[in-house]
């Protein structure tokens, strides 16, 4: 679901909490997740710039284009909303960073300490706010926001389980469809087909938009793709007309998006009967990944989970095919913080939402990966998507 | 189509006549349409940066990391290919600014006048480059790269055809659903269902893929959102459970993309008999189209179309709503330039894509706004989506 005004209000309190701990007076922000995080609004098309003023101490500002003040008025739970440029009857100064020039003087903060996402700010934006205000001084605050998005809230909980049904239901589509023999696009195109259908009869009152680049929107994010054999190294590729061999692996990848939230289920499937290398490295990959899950627990460290995964695959005579990571974040980005390899010393935590997805790739044969959606509990971790995961054959 | 490996040189050689016209050494490109634009290749999922390097003079090269050097290998259009990091047995430099820094010493240009995408490139890797090429100075390519793309090519022109072809077959879709007097979820899931079916069944050699942020990737592009009565001056919004009411106007906005190019096709649609306000008003704007699109042809400024349109509006009684533009471009981009709107003096030329929008938000009852592709020709324009463009009633 979407937060209410306590939700929004705690979110702000969090991000505010690690603004003064870096002495920063306001945070820009302006990446679409980020601004939808502090205001629950949306205008899905992000091609106007949508900018908050988060000040260290007080409620925030949007500043928005007149476009947007309709929707923004009927729906952001920030109130104090400020158009630029026109729109019909709508009219605003000319340009945002005129409006945020005003809006930082108000809170006598022209020439404080400005925190901005350094990870997605624009160039152009960071000149043009840096002409707006030069007595400001500008510093990367893209960290402190991300640490205060780590644990969820019950909002963000809540949308997530959807979304990993959501995703289920595309996968056991996906699965029929390769028990069919079908190829990469139908198989794709049958997932996305089904996901529509749970979407719009038993969950429309959610969103399944996501945030996209700033030169356009995405209203969808109900997505499947499918790789085949010796395409599956290729990790991430467009599907195409190509139709599984008999002892081929099929590996499909699932991702939805509801209220913002993030999901991934991933499954490799045995097209009949693996010949005696696939089946062994199917069967000791789930090895792997069940040993390895075991440290997926509130105090363990996300290179702790990395470093079981890598004794794992040791043990298993799999070392030279170790992956860069075994899983990461997901959250309002697909691929957002931490990462589940070397060297990242975050302590995992209850409400944390994460993928956790051991893999293989060996050119000799294509490749083996099983991802599921899961969130850190108390005393370890569930598994949100359900799809079976052992060593599918179909 | 894809570009093949002439389209691309004649790419390579377009951007670098820009370049070399603004006196930079070489460009340093991350924005995924433009680095698709010049190699032919997408990773899909852009999490781990992709870089080209093009040089004024020479060819390019592609700087990506060890999990996509596989993929890339298999069909980039770029053959010099430098990957950074480790995935299994690939194993590169651990960064992509060594591999970058190496690449620019090779060819002579680490102290060279490089260029970059303002408008798309993070502060952060701003900030890395500047460290890496601690002799270079920097300056804003983007827009020179946006001039060499505003024509299309004969493969971009081709795949923009069979965009337009599925959003028509989505926008027959949703306007039988409002015939069923469908909400707003079923009206977009209905579009999106058909639009998979569509792809996988007649174009599945086809890209149904989208470049999102750096956080991720858009494995499909097929999307439609729908708006009733009161909700359509939203613009842009999640669409909901709300159904329309008899003599209400229901909007629906589908965009596609196939090989990367995107395509526009939006109608409004009277449910039932609209009362005399709203009866004049949708006869207004489509006389207000069809006065203004005389203006759309080789030779006039996107600035001439809108104030053409402007002349319109206040002709037939609606000068105070007029838009903040009438249309803009298409191609790798949903939104990109140039927009037909006040004082953008590109002019028209064969090839341009663009949407053509006129349109009309009133708050006493909502909007009103039909979208259409087309392409610049020889002596005007061709309208490419196909979906019947007079006063739609169901």
């Amino acid at each position: 679901m979407l937060p209410d005004a306590s939700a929004v209000r705690a979110r702000w309190a969090r991000v505010q909490d690690q603004l003064r701990a870096d002495d920063v007076d306001a945070m820009i922000v302006v990446k679409p997740q980020n601004t939808f995080y502090l205001s629950g609004y949306t205008p899905m098309i992000y091609s106007h710039p949508v900018l908050v003023v988060l000040p260290a101490v007080g409620d925030p500002v949007f500043v928005l284009h007149a476009l947007r003040a309709h929707s923004s008025r009927q729906t952001s739970l920030i109130t104090d909303i400020r158009p630029y440029g026109r729109w019909a009857r709508e009219i605003g100064p000319d340009h945002w960073w005129q409006v945020l020039a005003d809006v930082l003087a108000e809170r006598g903060l022209s020439g404080g300490r400005i925190g901005v996402e350094g990870e997605f700010l624009p160039l152009n934006h960071h000149r043009t706010m840096e002409r707006a205000l030069p007595a400001a001084t500008f510093t990367d605050s893209g960290p402190a926001l991300m640490r205060a998005r780590y644990v969820k809230d019950a909002a963000e909980l809540e949308s997530f389980r959807i979304a990993c049904e959501i995703a289920d239901a595309g996968m056991d589509a996906a699965l029929t469809a390769k028990r069919e023999r079908r190829s990469e696009v139908e198989v794709s195109a049958a997932a996305m087909r089904t996901m529509q259908e749970v979407w719009s009869t038993r969950h429309p009152d959610r969103l399944a938009m996501d945030f996209g680049n700033l030169e356009g929107g995405v209203f969808n994010a109900l997505w499947a793709y499918s790789l085949v054999g010796d395409r599956v190294p290729m990790n991430s590729a467009p599907p195409t007309t190509r139709r599984p061999a008999e002892g081929e692996i099929q590996w499909t990848v699932i991702w939805t998006a509801v209220d913002g939230m993030h999901a991934e289920n991933e499954r490799s499937a045995a097209i009949g009967r693996l010949d005696a290398e696939r089946q062994r490295a199917f069967e000791a990959l789930l090895a792997i990944r069940d040993e390895a899950q075991d440290v997926l627990r509130p105090g363990r460290s996300c290179a702790d989970v990395y470093e079981a995964a890598r004794a794992a695959y040791r043990r298993h005579g799999y070392g030279d095919y170790l992956p860069g990571r075994v899983g990461h974040g997901l959250g309002l980005g697909p691929h957002e913080q931490p990462s589940l390899g070397p060297g990242e010393n975050l302590v995992l935590a209850p409400g944390m939402t994460l993928t956790f997805e051991p893999n293989l790739r060996i050119p000799s044969f294509g490749g083996l990966q099983h991802s599921d959606s899961l969130v850190i509990t108390d005393d370890g971790f569930e598994y949100l998507t359900r799809t079976r995961r052992d060593l599918i054959q179909v």
